[in-house]
């Protein structure tokens, strides 16, 4: 199995409900580094995995969406506890569905599996991995 | 699968027997940056895989056991060598057992997977994975 | 001359005015991970910089009193952006006053620089440095 | 599962061929950091995955193949693009026919899963990892 | 005195002539991953040590004159060995330039120290810094 | 200024004596990953700060003396605490004795500061910085 993976990241504030979250249940904010790591079986006949231009552009417009933002306003995400491992199957629902739309091109069919983790401090992440969809090519 | 990941370290003496090992059949020691990943394929009520505050008491009481020792003098290895990829399964087999004595609360019973790394220098790293079996809620 | 370097993080909400910070204007947050240096000329007489366990519990009381905050609310920053390099001077003279109330302990007065640097992302930090003041022993 | 991880690098000069690598099909060049990690279920005698010694050594065997070398001219590539993800396909293939041939010591017979990953920048990556064909001890 | 760095990178191919440099002289290539550091002794009006976008897009183009080139063909170099040191000062250089040239904003002024170091691989960096003239307002 | 650092690392069993030490006073270990940084002001005829390949070898085998070693029975250090801030220093006089030996080449008469810091964990390091004697071409 092949993998590729481009790196960004995205700053935003949030707080939590629950008593499981302590302090944490004060608006509050992170930054988040996000890998977008891609995999394959086989190499396409440029011999790549992806077009790693699209693919950073299309993390970053993902991303944008985020950004800069307050996620406890955000409607999307219902009053849901927008945490780190919620926030990595969010950002790989987003590129599933831009994959899905052709956002990284004619070959991007060939793609079988993704993985997006958040890097929130120097001591903790969390991932979402799973299967994509069969793309028509 | 959703995955959460905390790290903390500890500083050990040992030796090693053997002749595959070389001048570290010497006394010498190491620092152990050790990464404690914890998996599950659905997050709990909260949103999340695991209360990262347990995660990490369990993880610092875990390794406080072993912390500033000289492993060669601990009964519980009983003389055998305490490599990297052994204290990493050390490691993993001592959290198992506090989480299922309950140590990461009652929503841990999701949690399906477990991979402890321990990295020994900025060019080496050794870890060990495995299923956790299934704890009652 | 000689230095020692402790790291720990701190997470919350602000925002900014003015223009040249384009849609950081907005409510967002950040991650910071924090670099404490602390430098003097000659050792002690146990051989250190400084006791590393003060260090770490200096740093950490002050990150605690900005922790899962919203810094836009903290009367202490009357109105002015809280941006990275101006938080690496809020913590410089937090931890400047707590040794010279004697958070360090009886030999931290051999201590004459200090460095404070916060990591924002993987692309980006900001940092203040400066002399100590002479603190009698 | 156990895993063992050393680190090495090369660097190289090379273009590609194609319009999906844009200003990449000019002559440029890459650092390539490599993670090579080596998988086994159960530690052999002497408590270990692999002699790392015999590991770090068959990795820089490897890359000095290839490192301070112009890519677009080694006649095993036949033309082809040298993408990252290629690349960490040859490197898995040259060390899995050197542990065929008994690199890695006697006991690497127990070695099941390889792993090759190539570190282009801060901000991208590559991999290819696959089983290891049984080897008679 | 406050500093703040960004960081990018770029990938060249290039050779060195002399016989210190081993098998260095073949035609080879590097990523470098860049870090620009400036520095001021009191932040502007905005709290601020620099536009941290301007910033941004000073770097990126200055490496964009770089990227992706054999420097052995570039005409600027004069046929001088382009080695790690001698890049970060042609970068200096350059961005120092584009700060005279008022790249960085009107507030730019008051930087008056800047450093750039261009990381080669895990084991080796390199960096140039000095003053910056002062720039009238 | 220019600047170009190597990094490699050692492993050491060691114990210290002071209350200030806590639980570090019983026999514990640290791999120790070290940079080396050397300065001077003008690059040398070849455009570089020094030998790059020489001052891996130097490093190296400064390094040789201490690694896999339990310090508290080398002689050399007759009782004291070698501490992270201590085996800098140590580090630093033994390199500079040999750059003043010739271990550096014919141009390293050029050089004029260096510093060595000792990374003991992900949160904390230490480090020596000084000027070098001016040494006769």
């Amino acid at each position: 199995m092949y993998a590729v993976n481009v790196r960004d990241h995205f700053m935003i504030a949030h707080s939590f409900r629950g008593a499981v979250f302590g302090p944490a249940q004060r608006l509050h904010g992170a930054t988040y580094v996000v890998d977008l790591e891609l995999r394959r079986p086989e190499l396409d006949a440029d011999g790549i995995v992806v077009d790693i231009g699209l693919a950073t552009e299309t993390l970053r417009a993902v991303l944008a969406e985020l950004n800069f933002r307050n996620l406890d306003e955000d409607p999307a995400f219902g009053g849901r506890n927008t945490t780190t491992e919620f926030m990595a199957r969010v950002i790989f629902d987003r590129i599933a569905a831009r994959i899905a739309g052709g956002a990284l091109g004619p070959h991007a069919g060939g793609l079988t599996q993704m993985r997006v983790a958040l890097h929130e401090s120097h001591v903790a992440w969390a991932a979402y991995e799973g299967a994509l969809p069969a793309v028509a090519a």
